[in-house]
């Protein structure tokens, strides 16, 4: 339903494990930069917390190594009244090395969920 | 099936942003400690790569924030020749604030899926 | 002058990179663990923001690998009204690994300079 | 004597901490990704471990915070047979908002300091 949004990313030693690889961690912190540069600009969330993630799933096909460019996907899947649910995959050369799902609540500034701004709606679906 | 191992943690600004609560890749790598202390001294990897993470499911039911003292219960959920599955629990004050669940291989040095060692399973088990 | 405080710590995947060393941004937040582990208990910020690092030095001697178990000894080796100087070694097998120096200033709510609370100075040095 | 290098850097909150702003030891991982960007194409380490990190300093001027947008300038300062030094400004509106400076060795597969290879100094002096 949504537009495809992609975000490239350089992999630099800071992402990478003893083992060579991208530490396991480090693709969360790849998918927010990718969903901060989605979402930038296109609304606003004042004084609240914002979006918050309640639950993750990831899945770890091909290891990323060091200096690989990688390109984020993030897809909006479902949108509810405070809940959004994304896709992000991490792609190379066109093939996919893992698969990572969210759900997201928007948080007001008590820390409970609440609607989602309008102009999110509006813009990014 | 296996003996619930605990691992006792505090939360420092590194592990926080600047919602005031720990960031959600942060406890993956609290988790991974846990793993580690675990593992500790049960058995030897050789020159294999050893257990890589394939697939890892968070859900965050209450945030955790600086200062906290967590403890991380890991309990191996079911082990199968080269993979595992293995549950982790965030507790603070006996309450569950998230609960991880991964599916780990165990990797030899060409970074295929090998048997996992003997004394991996007589002792954790 | 005053006390050394000694945190020992394990080193983990999360904390390595692709040479199979530690990273070298790690050390600082070992470090900031250690002098969480070192206030603990000895005085309350309220309000306030709290010490913030100004700045830091570190020199890398000999590298540190997976599972090494480091002791970061910190002692304080200056205080004036709002700022502090600290070192920290970080110690494998009686052998100095790294030696970190920070100057840390107490900020009150307002980010600004502030008088450092009187039980620190007390049970600190 | 050398040119100046920019790297454009957006802040996530992977990269802030309970404070609001950013941690101190992300300048370093930040400053990594510039320096990686800079050496990009330029030459090849084969089988070298390449560039380690064996002296930092940096000074904090003004807290970076979410969503900053930040320039890192980077630029070489002295140039030895296996060791290099650099200078990193953290910019942000043509402001210097953190100073680094850096003494980075150039090891050989051993991890012992080797001659830097002739390409690097061509490039980028």
């Amino acid at each position: 339903m949504s537009k495809v949004h992609k975000f490239p990313f350089v992999i630099a030693f800071a992402d990478t494990d003893a083992e060579g690889i991208v530490y396991h961690a480090r693709y969360l912190e790849i998918a927010e930069r990718a969903r901060m540069n989605w979402l930038k600009g296109h609304f606003s969330i004042g004084d609240d917390v914002g979006f918050v993630v309640k639950e993750l799933n990831i899945k770890y096909f091909s290891p990323l190594r060091l200096s690989d460019e990688v390109v984020v996907e993030t897809v909006m899947t479902d949108v509810g009244a405070a809940v959004v649910k994304i896709e992000q995959k991490f792609m190379k050369n066109d093939s996919v090395c893992a698969i990572m799902t969210l759900r997201v609540a928007y948080l007001g500034k008590d820390m409970q969920p609440k609607r989602i701004p309008e102009e999110f709606i509006r813009d990014l679906i």
